[in-house]
């Protein structure tokens, strides 16, 4: 597994300078609100969000094989982040502290599933599932906001349905400046992109932040902040004085958040990162990448902030501002490192309910029905496993639906490959193509039965064929010859290779021969390895189904 | 699912009575030794395997659709009793009730598999694992009958091999009476059926067995002997009482090891029945057994026994020696009944030594390394899905060493689908048969180029497909059609069509057309029925690549 190192600077040209530096900008201005939204969203202190929007970036441009992936924090990681964290938030842990530990975590993970090659493992699981489970995230982070958006003070407990409810029943307790700035806010989010064109189009957050500041710090609206945020860059933490500290906390109980999350993160990341190569026509290094987002949760570890991930949003700004290397993201960092040290105490006045506004407009276009719908039309299998992963999702929580959408799909797939199609089949006309027996009016012959099985051979459906050869058998005493056809074989296990041989000994002690026909070059290779041709003679191997029928029945 | 009642007693005839009759005593003559073996093995008293071989087989006759399967105590379920039973045993639990308790526990899960017809999915377990299986939990039987062979008191600590440990350390303080009269049985019991034929070969285990009481009785030999076996009949418990009883035991530790053990009883059952019902070409209703088996189970709870299964040695001298109908096993019940009324006081002075032989020879057997070397020659990755299911076994537990060699088998073939062959292919000389370009010469088009991928096109692989088509057109900048065979395309699921319209439209963006040719009828129809084809147009569905190389490439 050899590394490519600072992957995307390799032969930088210097044109692209101009071009990184202002994207570089333009992302810092999406990232800033949205850090501290995320962090917000989370249960963590702004700060933590901004932390993690720095040294991370620069990991990642170490290793990460994206040009223009944006690094830092991220809803759906936010939100299993809140989930994570939970119980050692009711325990009295320090939550900043447990969110470095986590990251630390994430990392080791990401680090783990590249050496064990788990990259190329994620393609099990599907974009239905995903598409569900992200749609019903969105949908549980929508929730969380509410209290937010609407200055309640409504509490975590209960299904995901739970804030409308309290909401509707605590209608007299509203905190009205802080629903109309939230709504003032969407409206905003709403149409600023839809009024205004290229770079400024990407202001919208900023702008909402701006008025929301200005608001509480005029005095005209007296609502809740975001509170002290210390001015400053973080505080480096060393390896050896993180795992000492981690020691302290209860961090075994985080691991299987953790590798959910490492799990989640990476297939985000690489789902915007594909796009992305595909538009811009680059090459994308899957399995480095788990390795380069391991390295940013590293940093994110020793920066005191939070897992992170690559996000749709920005990356998007920063592929269409002109962005052609990770140089852009180093520019983001330093921009966010500038902010850090000068204007943290600004943002402390931002009202709560414009950071819950920026929130639900970030994750209301995830919740994705129509792929649902358009699952369930194709097929009704596929339908059902978006269905169960989203109330999984909503019902349980995000790990415990995800995990019952990938043992669904899977569950679905095998079932189907189990139950194979087998048919008997006859010459189609005059022609060289044989089809089935009971749709088609073909060319058969009383002595000979041809058989296709429209899959593998394996372990769970090698019996199949044997019931369903012995069933055709006792329906006509006529038949000698018994041809497999297996233009739908591209694999036989040694399950199928034992069955195939009781098969010929059961057929034999009836006094009928098998052979095979249509049989590929890989499978027959196999096959030749193994004693089962020994075992079929007489019987042979025919190279189609017509010479077959054309030597055994003389048709 | 209709469930039909005493099946094999259908349609009795008159003269199957006598070979009935004869062969249950025979198989009474064997089961009533190994009852006793059984029992032992699972750390059980005698009478509790004299009870589980009287009331489960006449329960088994009501709804069992295998006329010659024998059920009752048999070794492999016996270990996962006595490992399922340890911690309660050493809680200081009364074992023959825990064991009572487990055997309705198990009934419970083979009537909740049949009513969610996990019958069929069985067949996800497969034979390499099985075999693998059966061949550790016999060498793990072995092991521990190492010190009623010796007559040593090893304890069960420690890895498998600790006791062949203990036996060579421990060797001064080794009971020679004992190991003397054991090596004698193994003699006899090996030599027995060799030199005798017919129904007197099968009268072995009763020969050893006798032979150690009569030396024990005479005063020739002073070992350990079963001690008391109360005379009579187990007394019923009523359900009721059962179930009272069981909340006054840690019932709920025992439910993952009676679900392991339902799945195994029945799987060891439904495999001897269905070898049965080949030879005597009978008709065996699988999920229906399950229920039967289930039923022999609550009858062994009932009963004061422990769980059962079929087993495969008395089953075949059952069928070797006449049976043709339930109505032996009724026999075989009987006469074990009539051994418990009047002798069961002989019994008390068996030697254990005697009885650690007759398990030993009997499992002994089942240690399968053939199937594994097989395996292994056939494919490295069968070889190892044996080696490893075979060592987790060994090393952690019966239960544990199953499960992996299911998952580990599932993994293999998942990510063996994940990975299909993709190929390029080119008209065969002169035929209509297409083959890979890289194999064969084959006459193929500039602007043409030929596809196939050699699997199901699902969540799995669905990427896979425009990987190789994009690498494909980057070596040829004069294709303008794609033609994407589906001969060896069983099945899309949703992703896989969501890819098939990626790629159109991605192919469309480089001006270039897809196309699909020789498409199974059953994947036509599901295409058809969504827009696939709507998005597809002006791309065409040809019949044969034949027709679409003429079409397309004039060729």
């Amino acid at each position: 597994m050899a590394v490519s190192w600072l992957p995307t600077l390799q032969g930088y040209q210097r044109d692209w300078l101009k071009a990184d530096i202002s994207a570089g900008i333009i992302v810092a201005v999406l990232i800033i609100p949205q850090s501290i939204a995320y962090a917000f969203l989370a249960g963590l202190p702004a700060e933590t969000g901004l932390y993690a929007a720095m040294l991370p970036l620069l990991l990642y441009t170490l290793l990460g094989s994206s040009p223009t992936l944006a690094v830092g924090p991220v809803a759906i990681v936010s939100l299993m982040t809140l989930e994570a964290l939970a119980p050692s938030a009711a325990s009295g842990f320090s939550m900043p502290a447990m969110a470095s530990v986590l990251a630390l975590l994430v990392a080791a993970f990401m680090v783990l599933f590249y050496l064990v090659g788990l990259g190329r493992w994620t393609a099990f699981i599907s974009h239905t599932v995903i598409s569900a489970f992200t749609s019903a995230a969105a949908i549980v982070i929508v929730m969380n906001q509410l209290k937010h958006l609407s200055g309640l003070n409504i509490g975590r407990n209960g299904l995901f349905y739970q804030p409308v409810i309290e909401l509707l029943t605590h209608f007299h307790q509203l905190v009205w400046p802080a629903l109309a700035l939230a709504a003032l806010s969407i409206v905003i989010l709403w149409l600023w992109p839809r009024l205004t064109q290229g770079t400024i189009s990407k202001l919208g957050p900023l702008l909402v932040v701006t008025l929301g500041i200005i608001s509480v710090q005029s005095g005209v609206l007296q609502v809740a902040t975001v509170g002290a945020i210390p001015q400053g860059l973080p505080s480096l933490m060393l390896p050896a004085l993180l795992l000492e500290q981690m020691t302290q906390l209860p961090w075994k109980q985080l691991l299987p958040s953790a590798a959910i999350i490492a799990l989640i993160g990476y297939l985000e990341s690489l789902s915007v990162a594909t796009a992305m190569a595909i538009k811009s026509r680059s090459r994308l290094l899957p399995n480095q990448e788990l390795l380069a987002l391991g390295g940013a949760n590293i940093a994110a570890a020793l920066s005191q902030g939070y897992p992170v991930a690559g996000g749709f949003g920005r990356s998007m700004v920063n592929l269409n501002a002109g962005a052609r290397s990770q140089l852009a993201a180093v520019v983001t960092a330093l921009s966010v490192a500038i902010v850090c040290l000068f204007l943290a105490d600004w943002f402390s006045d931002l009202p709560t309910s414009v950071l819950a506004a920026i929130i639900v407009m970030a994750v209301v276009p995830l919740i994705d029905w129509r792929s649902g719908w358009q699952a369930w039309r194709y097929q009704k299998s596929d339908g059902v496993i978006w269905l169960i992963t989203f109330a999984g999702v909503l019902l349980m929580n995000a790990e415990s639906g995800i995990f019952l959408g990938i043992l669904l799909s899977l569950g679905v797939y095998l079932k189907r490959t189990s139950e194979p199609h087998i048919a008997e089949v006859g010459r189609y006309q005059h022609s060289d193509h044989f089809r089935n027996v009971e749709r088609h009016s073909v060319t058969t012959c009383p002595q000979l039965l041809l058989v296709r099985i429209d899959e593998n051979l394996y372990f769970a459906n090698s019996q199949l064929l044997d019931d369903f050869i012995q069933r055709r058998l006792q329906q006509s005493a006529d038949v000698r010859h018994v041809v497999l056809i297996g233009s739908a074989i591209n694999h036989i296990d040694f399950d199928g290779y034992e069955s195939l041989r009781q098969l010929i000994t059961r057929l034999n002690e009836q006094s009928i021969q098998l052979h095979l026909a249509e049989f590929k070059g890989p499978v027959m290779d196999q096959l030749q390895h193994s004693d089962l041709l020994k075992h079929l003679a007489p019987g042979q191997v025919f190279f189609s189904a017509s010479d077959a029928l054309r030597q055994l029945g003389g048709k």
